[in-house]
């Protein structure tokens, strides 16, 4: 059950780096909703690598073909399955990894717990894998449209350069730049950044910051299931995160209660908070207002220089990343963000049909 | 499917914090197992109020009984009930809040969500709930002693008091003073902080670090059931809990891959790593070096301060704490993180049996 | 996972035959409820032992306790646990077969799966574990009221002692006799052979007929989850039933399809089907046309006869029933089988919600 | 959740009759099982149509292709996704009935659940769904074949005509003739008899029957999933089936339990049962007697006769079938209960891996 998220809209993703194919069964999509396929492969292109030089070249069309679940463009239903080659596969570039353990990678817990593992390009623990994720949340995004909710994404670190609060962003402007940071000046400063640290042959970290407009009320399951819980599960699964905080966040633990605490007031009929520190989330369920929540990336574990490490054998080797790689991945994990975001909420509004008798 | 948590080792609490009692079914637990109930009540000790001058003075004994799943002192497989009847109930306490919504409480997404809600202390959104978790985690301890899994949570930081690095610490300290922080200054200083602001009639948020040794390599499974997107879920889903983090976390944004990365090492046939950024797990799986993370709390959200809200008429009132309520949360928040802890790694365990012919 | 059914009303039951006590959670009951204590009684008075002649002697009152989820008397969404204590356990009549391993019964396969079993009564495999469904079908039950669905199981054979098919019935009469077959003439010749049997000191077999009216039209998932399926699941989850039926069933074999296939016409607007040898299910999925199966028990295996059998050793011993136990096992299934269908048409209720978007 | 079947060894299946593909996942399948691709082909090659004159002539080659989880030729314990593409479409035979109901078809609760549905050849459906399982089942029976685990289904009866007890025949000639009945000279019959119903452009139904030697003692699960409640819900999720019995099954009714109960005895020092009238199957766990059971297929739907019915309008239609259908299913159904039957005791195999500490 590990390749599978979600209770009532379920997706189930397979696919190996350098397999044939990726791609994704999405099963509990309600019947009836028009398929974008435009859309999809649009959200498809904002994750693909070789968009810019502050990404890897590596090419990949990834052009995506939906096999069942769709009629006449409208969901039947059905389970939804969509299939993205593998095109560039390239699999003598990792010839040298076969046995080898690179340093803070997958492949010796991959080989200790199975036994076995397809080492090319990281096989099933590759980052490619989210483009499956991305396909599946595409189509929750069409889903949560017919409830207005709107879900932005953007960078909001590199390094030690931090965009404005999300409050002071416009965040139509995202995908102005090509590191995803809506504020000019900020985006500047990452991409110079992100392109030093690519000459030193090195990487970095990150932090994505995800808004969530318009939730309706009422979303989220107490105790486990917990709305914000769900949300850092759905994004402590997307590669290299390290860290999920929501609201206020480890900056509120300084705070005291009477200045932490979101007092209610009637905004002409609809019951608000006047500060929002509970980031739209209350006993695990949404309150109406913005949900916000911070994603922390750590920097990239494959880097352009030598490291020590052992073969599958424990004897001592030296590994170098070849071939072509991200300097910094939270440009592309954006929309792997929003469509986990997506991907939660769809679930939940879906769940939230059973509250009331 | 709200109320479970576990996919194998898998427990369903109940109960409110007013009502006759509260509880947990464990399915899954494997036969043969000696339950050590003193173990289970020592357990719940350390999360029960009125310990000490720095937690609420609510008196409940918390005893439990197991009503079934135990034989002869032995696990038999089937399910074991466990039930903790609530002693001290006082619901004229609570009248006051029948009607209003307490701010930062889940007092009004209840009942936006169900239309219904038991408000006598906060119903099932009382953190009462986790008593149940706590007993059903020390099922879980008892099972990793098997493996000689340890797993020690303490206290780290309340406001802007931190201990030192777990590395420089004596964790089998931490049960030495009453705010868990195996550190005495710290400790001291945590205590004279939670201490002024109860007088103050105010709260204040901290942090529970846990560190867990000696885990088997190869838990936790790859794409979404991370072993520490799990951890993520399970702690997220602790009431007041507002982020979590693990190795590296939300510093090691800052870090290069280069100073990141985790190096291996042949330790006389064990391979190791030379650094331990990553937390001990690797692609979501552990690799066998010590696992610890950060899970942040808020300030808790009932002060005894009036506060403007609004009643479920949407007319303003005002509202104040009443009763007997916790100034800081987070020392009776450590036995509830080693439950969650132990119960995520139980699951894992018995999950991992299954990974290879 | 082995204890629970259900994917959105999900119940758990736990206990033993002879521990403390018996029970059940109902995790995703609907908030707004109202539960009626009186009608949980009724149904567990209908399957309780001791009724009738025909039927062990065994005195349980099988009263229940409501322990969370209620809330002046109407569902918080909040789960619901009720707890029935065992009161008559008579441990020392189960003292035989502490070692030896009864014919037809779990004993064997209970030891040799967990190796530790409570042999008290059959422990976990004893029929009493049943009362916990009814209880927890009893509030399925008065959910679908709410849709006019209307459950009516009774006695349709016994041993060789068959009733007239269900259309020429009325099932409010079920009742009115001991045996729970609607037509007095066949019941009174079900209700002579049981008691033959009892005096033989052994035991008879026996169907149960289930018939369910006001369906929804759409209930059912297609391909695994088939309406008929997850009922078929149910009721063979029910101790001593060999084998389940729907619609023309086993008899519907010898039919060529133009004499099985039902016609459909349109009844005043009605989409309507002019035989039904469907039984109510096409594709998985109901069409509104009334549902009915078969259920198949066997005869109890305990009877009150000498029988070979082997100890944990390996040696022979004999085994013989003593105590009090059912000549016939199906007078008493009636609510049981009604339990669980209510439990898996509750569940495609709440499932059917999201089928549309 | 209705497309996915199995816990721990769990497939997800999509498709429809006349889309691009359809296929499955299987997510669990245990890491270093060597991957046989002739076995599953020759497994797709018994279900497929056109293998003979009692089966539809319509031409599928259901050639499938592994997309991912198998790394030269060994399972790496990622999903296996296996897709088969849809060659003979021929959506023009279907134009006739996109707007009316085929009488026992599901095209009206299609209709009425999903609001559109692709009724191109039944769509989802349609019998084809059944290659993907057969798919995965085969690679169940490898997983298997490590427990000598021996499966073997025939059709034991067709209309009236009924094969001798399976005691009495010798299942490895099943594959004999085209009917896939052990027994010659019933095979013959039945062959004629399919023949004749072809003729009368009408069909027929039948039984298959299953039986599964070595399995190992402790398999299932108490209460709800029991060994074979799990076996009766596979079963009556393959499409046309109507019924399902074990071990005495529905003739056991009539027995009495001096006459009904399996004496255990040592043989050896195995424990074994003297008579098998439990289908080696006992408090829902098996007792590593043979398992059998029957499975009931009614009469396939399609008919090439004319029938009343209605169309989306409920306006009154003739439909009759066209195109290449079964007379008679239950030859083809014979390795689809194969599968489905290995599918379940894999499954248990792997939860079984957690009954005891």
């Amino acid at each position: 059950m590990s390749n599978s998220y979600g209770t009532l809209f379920k997706i189930s993703t397979f696919g190996e780096s350098h397999g044939p194919a990726i791609g994704v069964i999405i099963d509990g999509c309600p019947a009836g909703l028009t398929i974008d396929e435009a859309f999809i492969q649009s959200e498809l292109d904002r994750r693909k690598p070789g968009q810019s030089k502050i990404t890897t070249q590596r090419k990949e069309d990834d052009t995506f073909k939906i096999l069942s679940g769709v009629f006449e463009g409208v969901s039947t239903g059905t389970p939804i399955a969509i299939v993205i080659e593998n095109q560039d596969q390239r699999s003598k570039d990792y010839s040298h990894i076969a046995e080898a353990f690179r340093p803070s990678h997958a492949d010796y817990t991959y080989q200790a717990k199975y036994g076995v593992r397809d080492y090319r390009g990281g096989g099933r623990s590759s980052a490619r894998e989210t483009a499956a994720r991305v396909a599946a949340g595409s189509i929750a995004k069409m889903f949560l449209r017919k409830y207005s909710v709107d879900i932005s994404a953007y960078v909001s670190q590199v390094g030690d350069i931090k965009a404005p609060h999300f409050s002071k962003l416009d965040l139509s402007k995202t995908e102005d730049n090509i590191v995803r940071c809506p504020d000019s000046d900020t985006a500047e400063k990452m991409i110079s950044l992100i392109d030093q640290v690519r000459l030193d042959r090195d990487t970095i970290g990150g932090v994505v910051t995800c808004v969530i407009k318009n939730t309706p009320v009422g979303l989220g399951e107490p105790v486990f299931d917990k709305l914000h819980a769900e949300l850092g599960k759905a994004m402590l699964g997307i590669n290299a995160v390290k860290g999920f905080e929501y609201g206020s966040g480890f900056e509120g633990i300084t705070l005291r209660g009477s200045q932490h605490n979101d007092e209610f007031y009637n905004d002409g009929g609809n019951i608000r908070t006047k500060t929002n520190l509970s980031g739209g989330v209350q006993g695990g369920i949404s309150n109406g207002e913005d949900i916000y929540f911070n994603v922390a990336f750590k920097p990239v574990a494959t880097i352009m220089q030598d490291q020590d490490s052992v073969d599958k054998n424990g004897n001592p080797v030296t590994v170098s990343g070849k071939g072509r790689h991200d300097p910094c991945v939270v440009p592309r994990a954006v929309p792997i963000v929003e469509a986990m975001a997506a991907l939660v909420l769809t679930d939940f509004v879906l769940r939230a049909k059973s509250s009331k008798v």
